[in-house]
């Protein structure tokens, strides 16, 4: 039943009973954080193998015979770049190898154009304005770099498949100040959308007007598949080739959800022309990162199948978690009309949007009886939901029974805040 | 006998000898590389144990209880800030531990200053003329991140116990464009010196008039002893902090010639202000640095008693490096006046000078007959030594038959060299 439909009195009674609800969840005293996606322990334990692959008698050589343990090799090994390359789908030789972090990669690639410029066009330091598409909801991180260069925005929104592809046309023929748009294009954060080949099509095609636009794909889930049948994405950078855009595409990905989140690889791709110049900026930042990680990835996962084969044991965690949090949506909230949210088929997050105006004051609520969310605002870029509608919800990280109790708590949330805000509309 | 105050038809008879003796060398096809500070493989084994430190059954929490696998901990695990406290001679909430390497850190230093300047003071970016002071001879990748950045720089000359106080106090009292200077403190790349304690001293009571003035102190091989009675080195941070300059100096060290070379820990240290406000923009940059291999670094080292104890077993493997370099060049070029050299009591590097104008030629030489030694010039910012006169002599990495033959290949075409010279002279 619609709560939309109901009387003030109806609606006051309701408010009475999930007042008494929400009273004696806060007696349970939760302490539960579903604000990050952040593997849990036993997707982590999974990986433990990784430690074995070598010990104090290996000989710790590349496949062409480098000693890891020693200085060199920026680009990272051979077989680092051939496995990366496959999560990445790429061609090695159009892949670096850093240290564990894509979102220290993507910080040094807007870095790098705001200082330097891209070849050899105005540095954004000396613009007058340098503004980025943002897709949105979206994720926090990619927004807080651009506030920290003090990069400007344009909202453009999610749709099913994909982002607004006629906005984002428009906006980057007009607009030379937008050098960029972030992207998330497989199991979007926090919508869990795929991008169509539709929409990645257009995208290789788009005809910016800033000669020094790019894409920041971020592939962050690329084999995070939650089910056996899963959709595959388009390849942005073959495709831009194919539209005469060859260099319009930089590519991101780690292995932070795949092997150890706290020590894994990360690695970017794109094409060679842009690799070269990324390279020759690297020269001057490091001798180096950290082969002998590259050379531990490489052992275990062996290539993409090993690591397909890995991302199998994950979705048998992941699977009845996010499953867990959809379900009691429906059962709690199907049918009220308070709220809407996503089924992903991957990632890491469900995305759950609220009556406008609403998702700050649910947020508040579920912290002040014990479970931590993500910061209601945080999927657009300075905080800021016009509608104060979406919560971004990470299922990853705690137990299946106090995933069944938050989700339970933040929909009685969801649906006081939600009779609140109708009866206050009513007066 | 001095080269110098031989007739023409003496060094004519002289260069005919070298000529025959270099024409056999090069018969040897001789392959070495002296050109970088790398450890040798010997010394790489040193740290295999390393590897055994924990595997696939192992508890991988900090020591208050954090699990190291997974997200966060920005500043570094409190185990791994203790360690590195050791090497950098601070404590461990003045430390963050980075990823692998030391450059990196500098690099994002000088970054960070650039993009958004110091403690609220106008970054780099945005100021007509910034100026470091180059510490002459030193090492090229500190003077290249300059480059990179456009800065300039001021060349001041090393001294027995340190560069030139009194020209740097005149420079950065007088001049607010100097904005930093690199040191590194012990066992300065190339020469080997030791700052002394008045030398510390003097510098940490430097009264610049660029308020964001920072002393870079690059302490890379600040437990690189190669004798057991090693100088101790002044603490600058301690010192800046008597002196009333408590923000005036980041440390930076790294493990890169301790434990792995391709795979160590890098740290810097500075004041709590300092840090807090590194902390802040760390923020945008990544989630956490790679905690695993803090995690492996500490339960193999322990502690700095830890790090000394092996710091000993590379010096076991360096010395006689080292000293089968510098008995080869008294032997072969003491007294004829066409070289002089250090004797580092630790560090990586022996640094030599020729007579003036020859540097070039001698590293040439050398290459023809294939060793590789650090380009000549490579010292000083831009590639640029004024005498062409100083060569960085690498002798880690080599074994100790081949270093014997570069030495005396180096000696000959030293000899070589400077007597055509001579000769010219003549003229």
């Amino acid at each position: 039943m619609s709560y939309k439909t109901l009387s003030k009195e109806e609606l006051i009674k309701l408010e009475e009973k999930f007042e008494k609800q929400y009273i004696s969840f806060k007696d349970k005293n939760l302490k539960l954080d579903m604000s990050r996606g952040k593997p849990g322990p036993d997707q982590l334990d999974l990986c433990m193998g990784m430690l074995d692959v070598f010990n104090s008698k290996s000989i710790l050589n590349s496949e062409d015979g480098f000693d890891c343990r020693n200085y060199g090799c920026l680009e990272g090994i051979r077989e680092a770049r051939e496995l990366m390359s496959g999560i990445l789908d790429s061609s090695p030789d159009e892949v670096i190898i850093y240290g564990n972090s894509s979102l220290n990669i993507m910080y040094d690639t807007v870095s790098r154009s705001y200082t330097h410029g891209i070849f050899g066009m105005t540095p954004w330091k000396d613009l007058k304005e340098v503004k980025f598409i943002c897709i949105v909801p979206g994720y926090d991180r990619h927004f807080s770099i651009l506030r920290h260069f003090g990069i400007g925005y344009v909202n453009v929104p999610m749709l099913k498949d994909g982002p607004d592809m006629d906005m984002i046309e428009k906006l980057v023929a007009e607009d030379e100040s937008i050098k960029g748009m972030w992207c998330v294009p497989k199991y979007s954060n926090p919508d869990g959308t795929i991008y169509s080949d539709k929409t990645v099509k257009r995208m290789a095609a788009l005809k910016p007007r800033a000669k020094d636009f790019r894409i920041y794909w971020d592939n962050a889930y690329g084999v995070h598949n939650l089910y056996d049948d899963y959709e595959e994405l388009t390849d942005i950078l073959r495709e831009c080739s194919k539209a005469g855009n060859p260099d319009m595409v930089y590519k991101f990905a780690s292995t932070s959800k795949i092997s150890f989140t706290g020590g894994g690889l990360a690695a970017m791709a794109a094409s060679k022309k842009n690799i070269e110049e990324i390279k020759k900026q690297l020269f001057f930042q490091t001798i180096g990162h950290d082969k002998m990680n590259q050379l531990r990835h490489t052992r275990f996962f062996k290539d993409i199948e090993g690591i397909r084969a890995h991302m199998k044991k994950h979705a048998l965690i992941l699977r009845p978690k996010f499953e867990m949090v959809t379900a009691t949506f429906e059962k709690e909230l199907s049918g009220t009309d308070t709220a809407s949210w996503t089924k992903p088929r991957g990632g890491y997050f469900i995305s759950l949007n609220t009556m406008e105006g609403c998702a700050k004051e649910v947020v508040a609520y579920c912290k002040d009886a014990g479970v931590v969310l993500t910061p209601a605002g945080a999927t657009f870029p300075d905080g800021i939901d016009p509608e104060d509608s979406n919560i971004r919800i990470a299922p990853s990280y705690p137990g299946i029974d106090e995933l069944k109790a938050a989700s339970e708590l933040l929909c009685l949330c969801i649906k006081l805040v939600s009779v609140r805000k109708l009866i206050k509309n009513c007066k």
